[in-house]
């Protein structure tokens, strides 16, 4: 049962999304930013972050929403998403990507444990200076995230395929126009 | 020197929200209604709270520029902000804001460290579902821009009596309007 009293039924961040509208509006416009809005990052990879980060975190409805939206965009098996939390250096994803999750964890620990040599062998790899910050951000962001859904120990589905189901109809929808009571 | 070409002389989360206006709106229109709007905890509570979650991140800019708000707001002395840090539950604060500020601090570890026995004493000592609510998401938000500020490792001025000084005009500010170039 949730720590307060949530609106019935609407699973993991939906239900508190539902119950504080003035916070869900820009929680929201920053999701639609960071993970949808243009960008030379995909939106696959930016949901297979903030995925990864959801996973460190051991937040299973964040997890398990963003990667099924990730493996949709990515058009590839939920296994794929699992390769990539269990074992991201010997998943099948670019270098640069692997850089950018590397330098995801470390803000995932700690802002502080990012180091030059990450940042610079993401750069080497290719990576911007825009993409850098949209990482940190999204790993940052993510960590909020997480911590508000379990934070208020919210209901999730633990059918795995509820997630991969919806998956389709979630990245359609979008975050700036997010109804947390469907 | 920040690992990102940021634009020069901003201390702290200024820094990546002069270079990212794009996710800085969303950013501070949630700082401005977890932090500012109307509440049934005052201002200077909620900036309490957002002081130690930074501290406990050892965020230093974070800790700094908002204990000098919360300084503000309390009409207190610095001495004061530094019990609250050292030990909480000795400092002279109300049992609700010590009940929510061990809500907050568990949340920090990670949102599964909130427990039914914290939350219960909480409302035992008065504390809303809304005041819950809104602790949860002020110390998820601090796990964010501390990695945020720190994840990018941005500078910040070393004298705290950069951050007292400037705290009553940051406070008169807010965070809807705050520009990042002053």
């Amino acid at each position: 049962m949730a720590h307060i009293n949530l609106p019935e039924g609407l699973p993991g961040i939906r239900g508190p999304m539902a119950f504080r509208p003035e916070t869900t509006k820009p929680l929201n416009e920053l999701a639609e930013v960071l993970l949808r809005s243009e960008n030379s990052l995909s939106r696959g990879d930016r949901e297979l972050i903030a995925t990864y980060i959801s996973y460190l975190n051991d937040c299973f409805f964040c997890q398990n929403a963003h990667g099924g939206i990730a493996q949709h965009y990515l058009e590839c098996d939920i296994s794929f998403i699992d390769d990539v939390k269990r074992d991201k250096d010997n998943a099948k994803i670019s270098p640069k990507l692997k850089a950018l999750l590397t330098i995801a964890a470390s803000v995932q620990q700690g802002g502080k444990h990012v180091t030059t040599e990450q940042v610079a062998k993401a750069k080497l790899l290719g990576a911007t200076d825009l993409e850098i910050h949209d990482t940190v951000l999204i790993a940052a962001a993510f960590c909020m995230f997480n911590r508000y859904v379990d934070g208020l120990n919210t209901w999730a589905p633990q059918d795995r395929m509820f997630y991969i189901n919806r998956a389709k109809d979630r990245a359609e929808e979008g975050y700036a126009n997010y109804d947390p009571h469907h």
